[in-house]
Order: structure tokens, then C-alpha cells, then sequence
């Protein structure tokens, strides 16, 4: 199948942050830079009947706010008209999961109360996020982190989850470019086995497994503030992750001056990946720390940002095992990416 | 967007056995029984070059056996074409994970040294697994036991997932009806979280969390050794497991009475899942325990077969929070599958 033959053996590697197993199998692909998405996104100019679009505000659920306050608004946070969680619910007020959580016979059960808003990045519906100038790319940054300080505010709510899904198989089922928001009454398993890796590696080393986790191998760009790498155990093919340089516990403590600099650098990567790999449809969440966490799990909570460009599937092996088989070694997935020159 | 307004709230629900928080939220869901597969599966007939029909073994990797063995076989276990772990490499002899694996200032590395292994269940293209007989999906079973017992002699092997992926948007790459092995140097994230959970649930309830799951609400069908359910804390709509109603850890104890006890219910409830939501893709994976458990361990390890049939997108949220949100709540997929008549 392949026009050069492997030369790499298959290797399993367990990432010290996200605890998780992955089978590095080159054998079965093609080679790294031959990686292109079959199902590209095209971009989508029917404005005429898409309720993100300025002037169809009437069409959304509720405004939460908009930047700036006026008619000519370059974003906005809105409720999702499709909620997964309810902000109506009776919501217990107990300070911790095991309080605000029964059990039912079967399991563990809390009610379903939260918030899910949605972030419109842009007005314009032919605009993508990356299309954005750096600047740009920081208020919606910072409207992320607006709205949590408000979320923060409610003690039932223990963790927040921001996360983008570009293309419909990416999980979009809006074209217009919007991010979302989803904050939980629980602290979800993957924060946890996170924190819980960190600690360990911490425990072990005395560092931050991710102020530690530079390598020049796996370098992608970098800039005063934040630097980007292909993660040494990635799940998936060209997977990607930006990094804050000084140690952070929690995405809210990005201020505006770093925004834009992270602004930057997601454009330059966004580019350099849709231009690499044909436009792939692709996810990227912000991995944060529980809302509340104690001084002593402060050292080792880092912040960063993962992109998934979405290149293979997930079948049975990876829904049975957790594991994932990725046909790309994350050092020639970031040459590839550092190597890439794209017109910004 | 729904006709009958959802009369559910959203709640959230933790499973004894996988530890994974789910969140159930029908108000964005249609009807439960109005779920179908947008892409279902279509027959291929096309059988001229296929490597895995009868008359084309010379297409294939080695034959491991096949059953029975003479020209005329039923079912043949051959070795994947483009496996993801090498069965050539240089292994390791250590017992355990640690003492195979090295840091390599990165996080851990294990060398790729496993089995991955090709069970073609039927030698006519046109046949899918739901189409045999009982006795000959249980042959299909007492394969994948007859290979677990082989495999179970190298010690450097930890892990043995059987899973099937059923339809190109489930992972299969061949249409021709099949399930695969993977033979895996570590244990899996999932199998430790999910005897952890077990052993939990031991501890706190002296009893076996599957020997207990069963629930009148969530029963779908039963035979005289198993009982399928829609799981309290199903992660996907119409999710399904098939448990063995004794307490056993492994898979391969199961003999060959169960095996076709097990094939008929497996028969069962793929026909009643292809009827029901349109001949979904689909994967079904064989939970079980390590292959080296403690005698400790025994008491709350109990093998189950999971099947996901494939209606539902992954997102941003799902691969950023390891949560998953499911819009059918599991008492309802189970009324609906347990009050559905198929012929068989």
C-alpha cells in the first residue's frame, strides 16, 4: 500500500497527562505527509436562513451578552436553543458531587442541571474562526472567559467545558463558525484521570508534566506566551496541542494581552492544518482544571488547548479498550507541521 | 422540533461497571423509536475480489486455523493483512507492564510486540454474522476462545480485545462479515477503570455489580445462560449488553452449550437492532477481564459483550470530557427492543 516502506516499528506510549495508551502503528499507513481529509469542509454562503447570522438574532434562544453592546456586534453568547442541560432545573445546592448525587440501585444519578451556551465568533457567515485576525480570535478568547467568571458564580456547577466542532462529522450542525460552552454539575472522568496523571508525574518529579513537556521534536510554532507541539502519545494522526509557557491552572487566567498572542498562534495552526491536510473537519476543546481545586493540586494543573482534526475513524478497539491506534508518530506529524509555510 | 414534547428532564448517570458519567437529555431528541440510521449498511454482494471468500485464501496473511479444517470451511482465524502490533518483533519476557515498559522522559513506551488476528466468520460474502444459525455463531464464539487459549501463552501478552466492526462508517474496511482480535502488551485504561469500578462496587455491596444490573425496566431479552439489557448508564442511544447470567471473569469459560445459548440471543437482538433503527452500523466488543487476575480480583470480575449500534456523531464535548450525551433514555430503548417481534 504504501509508496516507501515503513521503517518504524509499532510502539505503544502512554501520555504522563492524559494517562492514556496508544498504539503507534506505521505499518498500516500510508506515509505521514500523504494524510488528507476525505471529507473536507466546504464552506458554506447560504446565509439567508442561518439564525447566527447578524440580523436573525430574533431567530436564537437568549442572548447572555454580545461584544461589543450594539447593533453592529462582532460576537455573541447565546443559550443553545437545543440544550443538553437545564439552566430551569431545580439544582441541589450541595457543595460537592457526593452530596448533590444519589444512588439509584443502578448508579450514581444527579439532575440535569447546567448551562450549554454557544459562542457566534463572527457575524459574517462565510467567515471561519481562522479568517480572523489575531485580535479578533482574542475577543472571542476572552468572551470564553467572561462567561465562565459568570458560571463560577454557581456552586453546583464544577466544571466547564469549552469546545468547537468544525464540520458536520466533526459534530456541527451549524455551518456558521460558533464554539460552545458546556458547564457540568460534575467534574468529568477525563479531568479527573488528568489531574490525577499530573499529581503522579508531579509526585515523582517535583514538575508540571506540561512546563516539562517542550521537546524540539515535537515543536510545531511558538510564541512569546503559548508553544504548540504534537503531544508525544497522541490519539489521533497530527493531533495537536498549544500550550501556556508559564505555568496556569485554569484558562481564565488568560488576560487580554495573552489572548491575542494565543489569537496568533490557533490562526497559524488552524491554517496550517486545514492547507495540510485538505480542510478536515476537526474539534478543539480547552482542557482546564475543575472550578475548584485545592492549593495543593495547583503545581501540577496546567491549562492547554487540543485540536483534533478528524482523519480516521473510531471502531470497536477503541470503543472496547480505550486505546487508540494512530498511524502517524507525533514527530512527523509536527516536522511536517513545523516545516509548513502558510500565507497568513 | 420534536412532536411530542419530551416530558423528561436531563439527568446525569454514573455506571457501576464503566465509571463513566452519561448525560441523558431527550428534550434534544426526537421520539425514541423514531431513531434510525442515516447511513445504514448496504449489502455487497461483490464477491469476485474479495480476499476473505472461500476459493481466495491465497489473498490473505497466514491462516492461524480454520474450522473445520478442510477445504469446505465454515469459519477460518487468519492474521490481519496490515496488523497494528508485530507478532516479529523482539519482545520483552517481563511480567509485567512496568517491567516491560521504560520512561522515556516523555512518558512511557512499550514496544509494539502483539497479535492481531482476523476471524472471518462465514466463507459466502453475502452473509452477515445475524444470518448463521445459533450453533454457528457459536462456533464463531468457541473461536475466539479457541485463539484466547493460544495467545493466553505468552506471558508478555496482558489483553485480549475481540471486537467487531460491522459497516465502513463502524471501521470495517472489508465488508465481508468479520471480527478481529487484538493481543496487547499492557492492560487497557478502560479494563483497569472498569475493575476498579467493579471492585468499588464489591466493597461497598459485597456483591458482583453485573450479577445484580438486572432490571425489569432495562431487561430486552433473556435466554437460559444470558440476559440482554439497554445499560442504566448506556453512552449511546440503543447501546446494548449481553451478560452471562453466572458469575464468570472470562470469556473463554464459556463452553460450547452457552457459546450457541449465547449465539441465539446474539442472533436475537442484531436482528431486532437492524429492524429497529435500519440497519445501523455497528460495533460489539467482548469485555473481559485481564488475562492474569488475582484470585481477590474473581469475585467482581464478570465478562459482558457490548454492543453500539452507530446513530449518534461524536463532538468536542464527548472527546475533550470523556462524557457522553445520549438523547434515549436506556428503560425506553429497552421497551422498545424487548416489545419488538423479528422474525428469525
Amino acid at each position: 500500500m504504501a509508496t516507501t516502506p515503513p521503517t518504524r516499528s509499532p510502539e505503544l506510549r502512554k501520555d504522563p497527562v492524559t494517562n492514556r495508551w496508544v498504539i503507534f502503528s506505521p505499518a498500516r499507513a500510508k506515509r505521514p505527509s500523504d494524510f488528507k481529509s476525505k471529507s473536507p469542509e466546504n464552506p458554506n454562503n447560504n446565509s439567508s436562513s442561518c439564525p447566527f447570522c447578524i440580523g436573525n438574532e430574533h431567530q436564537c434562544a437568549p442572548e447572555i451578552f454580545r461584544v461589543p453592546p450594539d447593533p453592529n456586534w462582532k460576537l455573541r453568547v447565546i443559550e443553545n436553543l437545543y440544550p443538553a442541560l437545564s439552566r430551569k432545573l431545580d439544582h441541589p445546592n450541595g457543595q460537592n458531587d457526593d452530596s448533590s448525587s444519589e444512588l439509584s440501585g443502578l448508579g450514581r444519578v444527579v439532575p440535569g442541571f447546567g448551562f450549554h451556551d454557544v459562542v457566534i465568533e463572527t457575524p459574517v457567515h462565510s467567515v471561519q474562526l481562522s479568517d480572523l485576525d489575531p485580535s479578533e480570535i482574542g475577543d472571542v478568547l476572552i468572551a470564553y472567559k467572561r462567561r465562565i467568571e459568570q458560571i463560577k458564580q454557581f456552586d453546583s456547577i464544577k466544571y466547564i467545558q469549552v469546545f468547537k466542532n468544525h464540520g458536520a462529522s466533526a459534530g456541527a450542525s451549524m455551518s456558521h463558525s460558533h464554539s460552545q460552552m458546556l458547564s457540568l454539575p460534575i467534574v468529568p472522568p477525563s479531568v479527573s484521570t488528568q489531574l490525577n496523571s499530573m499529581k503522579e508525574h508531579f509526585n515523582q518529579t517535583g514538575k508540571c508534566s506540561l512546563c516539562q513537556v517542550q521537546s524540539k521534536d515535537l515543536l510545531i510554532n511558538e510564541t512569546s506566551h503559548f508553544f504548540s507541539i504534537a503531544p508525544y502519545a497522541s490519539s489521533f494522526p497530527f493531533e495537536i496541542w498549544i500550550i501556556p509557557r508559564d505555568h496556569s491552572s485554569h484558562f481564565d487566567e488568560l488576560d487580554n494581552k495573552k489572548a491575542v498572542d494565543l489569537g496568533g498562534l490557533l490562526k497559524l495552526i488552524l491554517k496550517k492544518m486545514a492547507l495540510q491536510l485538505n480542510n478536515p473537519p476537526f474539534n478543539f476543546m480547552i482542557h482546564t482544571s475543575p472550578i475548584k481545586v485545592t492549593d495543593s493540586e495547583l503545581p501540577y494543573s496546567h491549562w492547554f488547548l487540543q485540536i483534533i482534526p478528524q482523519l480516521t475513524g473510531v471502531g470497536g478497539f477503541e470503543l472496547g479498550s480505550g486505546c487508540y491506534i494512530n498511524p502517524v508518530f507525533p514527530d512527523d506529524a509536527a516536522k511536517i507541521l513545523r516545516e509548513l509555510n502558510v500565507p497568513i
